[in-house]
């Protein structure tokens, strides 16, 4: 055997994290499709539409403050030596159009929120006045300008002001706005649908086995060397958090009959096909077999590490990521390349909203050999963030793509980049934080 | 009118924002009640109980590698020079339990994740390796040392081992590691239930109004000085993120008797009770009398700006929170104060999970008088942030605790300390984000 050759059964050649990443997305078009919902319902929905501001908003010149609403010139030069005094004409409640304009020399009292009556310019605050005791005029004890405490209407929004744009997944603030411009159902896309397949004759469904009265179940049951599907559940968890649900979810037997039909199938009927274990190059991996022969391998063979067998690819025009049956290696995969795609199928605008902190790292970390991204899976110590120091980010010690412990203990990764041999203890270094 | 009494119809005295936090949530205890949930509908729910593993995880010593399951020994001095050479005892099917037993001078073909077969003790890749011609003998071109390329059972988790703490919020990656641990049913905390009361003759209720086909509401139907309850809904909102839910919403009338009916008998049903507007020190701020007479104020009046007018209270053990009917300080008072006291009724470990990220200022800050904890509603510019430098954080222009639009266009707050009169351009600061 040619010695040169010995490594030729592996991948022949690996592409980079960042070219993958980019070459997959740029292959996602979104979905298209919109529905509405309730507006209590769009929390986290993606806005299938802008929404421009019906009305100017608030609708209304209203008071900040509770005070009196007056002309402003009748208040000029008043001070606590000196107060300036008028005639109290009424009062306004709150949600009712004043029966009453303000005329120079008279005050009207007025509720913080409420309406500005005619011929008021300005509402000075109940703290800065006295009435008399007679109840028929009051003190002013200091000057306000024209326009001093009154919201404006329009001063929010102007009518016809862009609020929100299409794309925007909805926060509860924005939720607040679309109740104020009176929208009570919203135009959403449709959350995308996926397929989860898993391929390995170890792997059980949890629910297809005896579970106990507690809800509990033993994969030994089905035999000593089954486990639980798991990348399923978790995969799902991952879909839902991006905004999309999965709708059917598979163990495959490894044959490439049925591996083809199930994936023909679920891309006519779903918007795209995850698949979790088979992407490798042994002679069983048959994902890569399928997808080449029935559709298109984008990418297979990535310079990572949790990840290095994740496969990209289309098919009718939809995106197809076969992920390693590694737990680590699945839930990286998703959170790369499956996540931003669902977003994009979504229409949403930030493909991949996680969060970036700076760190101190806490050990110094070494890493063999150049040319892969490593993802080193961190703790971050909160409690020794200081004004002037950065969290430390501990290295969470467990290597290996099955350790689902190294995912569950950790708040993120450092990206560390294929041409860097390591880091010392206390390099300052970006945190890239877990959905949560 | 003695001018140092001016002041005095105001707030007498306001508590620091920080006493008020940790005040209020001192007398939070957690709802306690407990149901049992589908493991695909746990995420996002809070664990009632520390889950350990019920068995070595992984169960059985497997392959982490394609090749050969062989004892270390008969590999020790192969290289590609001077190979050592075994007889080709069978192969493993994965899922299966291996059928055979490797011996001295023996390799049994291995799938990556197949059970390690009795009397082996390391697993050879198949790169470092040839299959002669004939398929009855293989080359070994590398040693390997015992243990070598195996994923010994218990190396993620050993039986007994703690894998979520009670009061985890379930995270994706976890998902994955309950399925694995066998478990259908999660025992999760019940999502404590809120009731939101708005006052305020102003508001009308989005569903209450009449609707065009579009699902469009114009609240000014109702009257010129009319305004949707928008609150509601944007605390509906928060209240989810934080694993709460509203069960009741309405809008009181200005009377003391039916808010003071209203706040008991929720309090009854609900384990919170939130109000909005009427918590200030005008004629018909009605919260605090109602809650000073029936219940108990914990704090009225804090040093923060939006916010200042919010009451912290407690009646039936249960924690009342009046927000001001102003929207940004209504968001502001469920992100300080609402959402910690949800999550602690939930029994969650974390009250407050915003990240606090560093920003470069982008524009001075000035900031008039002392004393206040001001809350400034900044955008992050991502783009600037490159490797030796932090993003850039830029000011809402907006000032206003009525103005919806500085939550909906920022990404967080800056928190400007009591003692600070403000910041120069180019600062380095902290900024909260919010939730999304």
């Amino acid at each position: 055997m040619d010695p040169t050759n010995l490594k030729k059964t592996g991948f022949a050649s690996l592409s980079t994290m960042a070219d993958a990443m980019a070459g997959f997305l740029a292959r996602v078009q979104p979905a298209g499709a919109t529905e509405e919902v309730h507006i209590d319902a769009s929390l986290g929905r993606v806005l299938a539409e802008a929404i421009c501001a019906r009305w100017p908003v608030p609708s209304y010149d209203k008071s900040a403050m509770d005070g009196y609403a007056i002309q402003a010139t009748d208040s000029f030069g008043a001070s606590v030596q000196k107060p300036c005094v008028l005639r109290l004409g009424g009062g306004i409640v709150i949600g009712d159009e004043p029966a009453m304009a303000v005329s120079r020399g008279v005050a009207i009292k007025i509720a913080t929120g409420a309406m500005i009556p005619p011929g008021a310019d300005a509402v000075i605050k109940i703290e800065d006045t006295e009435l008399d005791t007679d109840g028929t005029t009051i003190r002013l004890y200091k000057q306000v300008a024209p326009g001093g405490n009154i919201i404006r209407s329009g001063e929010d929004y102007k009518e016809g002001h862009l609020v929100l744009p299409a794309g925007r997944k909805i926060r509860p603030q924005d939720v607040g706005v679309l109740a104020t411009l009176g929208m009570t159902r919203i135009k959403v896309i449709t959350r995308p649908v996926v397929a989860v397949f898993a391929t390995g004759n170890e792997l059980v469904e949890l629910d297809g086995l005896h579970h106990d009265t507690a809800g509990l179940v033993d994969p030994r049951t089905a035999g000593r060397c089954k486990m639980v599907d798991s990348n399923r559940h978790a995969i799902g968890a991952f879909v839902s958090i991006a905004g999309g649900v999965v709708t059917r979810a598979q163990i495959l037997v490894d044959d490439e009959r049925a591996i083809s039909d199930a994936i023909i199938s679920a891309l006519t009927a779903c918007d795209m096909v995850i698949t979790t274990g088979g992407t490798s190059v042994g002679e069983r991996d048959f994902i890569p077999s399928v997808i080449g022969k029935d559709h298109e391998i984008l990418y297979h063979g990535i310079a990572m590490k949790p990840g290095a067998a994740t496969l990209l690819g289309t098919g009718q025009g939809k995106p197809i990521l076969g992920l390693s049956g590694f737990p680590v290696a699945a839930e990286i995969g998703m959170l790369y390349f499956g996540m931003p795609a669902i977003r994009k199928l979504a229409g949403e605008m930030v493909l991949d909203p996680r969060v970036r902190v700076r760190a101190r790292l806490a050990d110094a970390v070494a890493v063999k050999g150049f040319g892969i991204t490593r993802l080193l899976r961190v703790e971050l110590d909160h409690d020794t963030s200081t004004e002037n120091d950065l969290p430390r980010a501990i290295p969470v010690k467990l290597s290996g793509a099955g350790m689902q412990r190294s995912m569950v203990e950790s708040d993120g990764f450092i990206e560390i980049p294929p041409d860097i041999e390591g880091y010392e203890a206390g390099d300052d270094v970006v945190v890239v934080l877990h959905p949560c």
